[in-house]
Parts: C-alpha cells; sequence; structure tokens
C-alpha cells in the first residue's frame, strides 16, 4: 500500500462537499482516487433511488459511513412532532438499506416566537425515546450532532459537545452516541475534555472535519472551509479523537458556496490532497 | 417616581446603538427621555474631544456605564504587543477622565495563520498582569468580556463566561472581572451557572442586552437585535444577575446597521420602550 493509499484508507467524502457531483459521477472520483467511504445525504439518494443508490455504492466497494440526516425534534405542535418522529423512521430505514450504522441527527432549532432552549432540549430528549430503540433494533446508531452556537435558535439549540452527551448518555450507548464536528466544537476548551468523556463511554459515532475561515457568509451556512484554509488544528482534533481508540472514517463535510460553484471532480481531488496533506499524521 | 422612571433608573444606552448620534445630540435625548446612563466608546469621545466629553456627559448629571474598549492583547509580535499595552494604558486613562469605573476589554483574535487559541489566550493573561494594577490604581476595573463563539477566529479568542471567570481569577476581584452580555451566552446552559459564580467572586463588572436574531448578515458583526426581537429571554437572564446581587446599570448595546439606517432619536426612543416593556419585571 502507498503512503497516499494508507492516508486515505480512513478518509471520506461526504456527498455535500461535492454536491455538484452526481451519485454516479461521486462514486467513479472515490474509485478513481482511491477513497474508500462516503457520507450520503437522504435528498440526493431519494432522488436517485435508495436501491439503486445502495447498489451503486455497494458494487464500487465503498462504505457509507453516516446518513445525514435525521433530528429536528423540536416542534412543540402534536401533529409536527409525530411527523417528526415518522420522518426520523423512515431515515434509520434509509440507513438500513444503505448499509451504513450511523444517523447524523441535526436536532433542530427553537420553535416560531419561542425563547425557551431549555424546554426544546428536553423535547429533544422525549422523540429520542421513542427513536432510539427503533434504531437500535434495525443496528442504527443515532448520533447527536452539537452544531456551533451561531445555530442555536434557527437549526440545532444542541450547541456543545457537552450537551450533546447530556443527551447521549440518557440512552444506553448502543442506541445514542454523537458526531464530532471540528467546525462546530474547535473554539471550546471544555472540548478535549468531553471527547475524552465520549470515548470513555463509547459514544463516538462518527468524526467530520470542516475547518473555520472567516469573513462568515451571510445566514452563515455556507461558510465552511477548505481543510487547511482556516483557524482548525486539523491533527490536534484527530489526535483527541484517536486518542480514545476510535479507529472509524473521518468525513470531510464542507458547506461552501465557493467550492460548489467549482468543477466538483477538482474539488473532490484538492479535498484529498488536503485531507493527506493537514489531517494525517507524518508516518512514524 | 413615575413607573417609567423607576423602570429606567437601571437602563444605559451604549452609544454604539445609536452611533448616528452626535455626543451633544445623544446627551440631549437621554435628557428628554429620562435616562441616566450613557455607555461611551474611545473613538467618537476621542473626536468629540475627552475632556469636553466628560463636561458635557457630568453636566447632563449621566454617569458613564461603561467605557468601549480596550483589549485586543493576543499579538505575539512584542512591538505591536508593547501598541496594545500602550494603548490599553491610554484607554484606562480615558476611562478615569471620564469617571467610569469599567473598562470594557475585547481581548482579541488569532494572530494571522496562528490555530494556537490556548497560547493567544495566555498571552491575555501576560497583558492582563501588565494591565490590572495600572488600572486599579486609578480606579478602573477591567472587564472581559466573553464574545459570542462565532468572534473566536478574528475577535476574540474568549469565547464563553466560565473562560472568562478563568482569566478573570487569575488576578483580585478589585482589578478584573467580566462583562456579562445576552447577544454572547444566551445559548450556553452553563452560562447561569457562571453568573452566579461571577457574583459569588465579586466579578459582575458590566451587564449588556441585546438580542440574537437571524439571518446574520455578512460578517455577522451587525446583525444584534433589538430587544424584544429575538430569541433571548431577557427577564430570565436579569434576575440571574440580579439573583447575584448586581445593582449596576444595565447598557443596551446594539450593532444593527438596521437601526443605524434610521433616525437615532427615534431609535433612542425605541430601544428605552423596549427595555421597559422586555426587561424590567412587573411590579410587584
Amino acid at each position: 500500500m502507498t503512503a497516499q493509499a494508507a492516508g486515505l484508507a480512513r478518509f471520506s467524502i461526504n456527498q455535500m462537499t461535492v454536491k455538484q457531483l452526481s451519485l454516479p459521477e461521486l462514486v467513479a472520483g472515490c474509485t478513481e482516487l482511491g477513497v474508500r467511504h462516503v457520507g450520503l445525504w437522504r435528498e440526493p439518494v431519494q432522488a436517485y433511488g435508495l436501491e439503486a443508490a445502495a447498489a451503486l455504492v455497494r458494487d464500487a466497494g465503498l462504505t457509507v459511513s453516516t446518513l445525514c440526516r435525521g433530528g429536528f425534534l423540536t416542534a412543540v405542535e402534536p401533529d409536527a412532532r409525530a411527523a417528526a418522529i415518522d420522518d426520523n423512521k423512515a431515515a434509520i430505514d434509509e440507513a438500513v438499506a444503505l448499509d451504513t450504522r450511523v444517523l447524523v441527527l441535526v436536532s433542530g432549532g427553537l420553535p416560531p416566537g419561542s425563547r425557551d432552549l431549555h424546554g426544546a432540549r428536553e423535547r429533544i430528549a422525549d422523540a429520542l425515546g421513542e427513536l432510539a430503540p427503533y434504531a437500535a433494533e434495525r443496528g442504527v446508531r443515532l448520533a447527536i450532532e452539537p452544531l456551533h452556537p451561531m445555530f442555536a435558535s434557527d437549526r440545532c439549540v444542541v450547541s456543545t459537545l457537552g450537551q450533546a452527551l447530556d443527551l447521549a448518555e440518557r440512552f444506553p450507548s448502543e442506541q445514542v452516541g454523537v458526531c464530532v464536528d471540528t467546525y462546530h466544537i474547535w473554539w471550546d476548551d471544555r472540548a478535549p475534555g468531553d471527547i475524552a468523556r465520549a470515548g470513555r463511554g463509547g459514544r463516538i459515532c462518527t468524526f467530520q472535519l470542516a475547518d473555520w475561515t472567516t469573513p462568515l457568509p451571510e445566514g452563515v451556512l455556507n461558510g465552511r472551509g477548505q481543510i487547511g484554509d482556516g483557524a482548525v488544528d486539523m491533527l490536534h482534533w484527530r489526535g483527541l479523537v484517536e486518542a480514545t481508540g476510535y479507529t472509524d472514517p473521518i468525513e470531510v463535510e464542507l458547506f461552501n458556496d465557493g467550492l460548489w460553484a467549482r468543477d466538483g471532480r477538482e474539488v473532490l481531488t484538492e479535498t484529498t490532497e488536503r485531507f493527506l496533506r493537514h489531517a494525517v499524521p507524518p508516518a512514524a
């Protein structure tokens, strides 16, 4: 195995990073570059066809590191809550079909007009009580992803790894864990301790990389930086996560209007190169 | 005293909220509305003249709740560090001239190309070791303001109230405390406990209000919401701060392009009304 192949053995490309590629284009690119894992999103998988997508990926010898995403569990109104539960069960079923063991959850923001963060977090716990056994029975774990605090009102009231663990630890570790994403936690001086806590409890379902670059764009959603372009020390965070014994794939998940405007295969190649340069430790 | 006058007794308008007003216009507006406290910024004070500004405010019977801002203490290069220390000493002298006891510090972001948050935080502590005695000898306290984590790379590596207290507590409480600003901490489930910790230690130098509204604008600096427009429960946070015994002014500090585009007197009036409606508890 070449050094490049060894370096990429753990690399997973999240589909959103190169969303301009069709699923066959993504799979072909991975095969060509020696990428062995992909993180998929529900919407493009559904558009391609769930079974067809599963076959395409499986036949290429790729594994699906995660499915993104379930969640949005903070609604108050009963019909909306029931619809969210149903949709998350469908996402779990899709994860099974894709043969991935991890469904990433973006928990949801405050309902319109609400200022009750605590109540929203408790509604997430209530919903997990119903979803977690359903997922575990099917061999899928729910990965609570803390999102950066700038998303607390409109996207995810779970803002730190500590909060995510407080939620996850109400359930068995084989049912609920966390998603560790550098973009969301890099600023947090408690995150290294929380990674160790997550590792001790067997709670790290997946590890994702994105860099922090400024200025943030309007709406702040699509400004995640290419690996190496920003403030995040990737080897530092990889070291912390791997010190817990984590050996699963490491996904690069970027939402970036600039990257999306470029040729998708070029971005895929660049992302593998950046991973090798900034997120793979020098050989011993 | 009318109910409105009682409600406004603790209110302070931070100059930046209505930066389109000249200092005489701001003072006249405060007099007319019964506002008794102002938070001032160095640049407009210098433009008007330090002694003239001090006299204008004093003669109108206003107190200066805070001076904004010192800080930016994270540079590595010796000349830049020396210049920052000198500039902060000048800010302390200006606070003395304005007869305010609080200089708010925005600590500074990562130097260009750096990914070392810990090192940057330690350089802040080093600088405080020189500045804090200088300030205390002149009757001024340094208020470390944690800024929202979305500013961690480019503006302030101190992102939580807990971090700010970790820094402040290295120094005597009469020298260094913290600025509690709802905009920066509202998402943090540890902030209530940290407010209590700050209160026990006598560390709350000032309490500021701004609301959290989305979508955030490009660059995210000038999107602080008018009181009542967003996700922050003002009475909740006021209650937590006052439970520690805090009785000093409560500043409203908004950076908002929309408010700045409007008539400044109208915004000043609106802000007092919003404070009374959303940040003053119902009379017992």
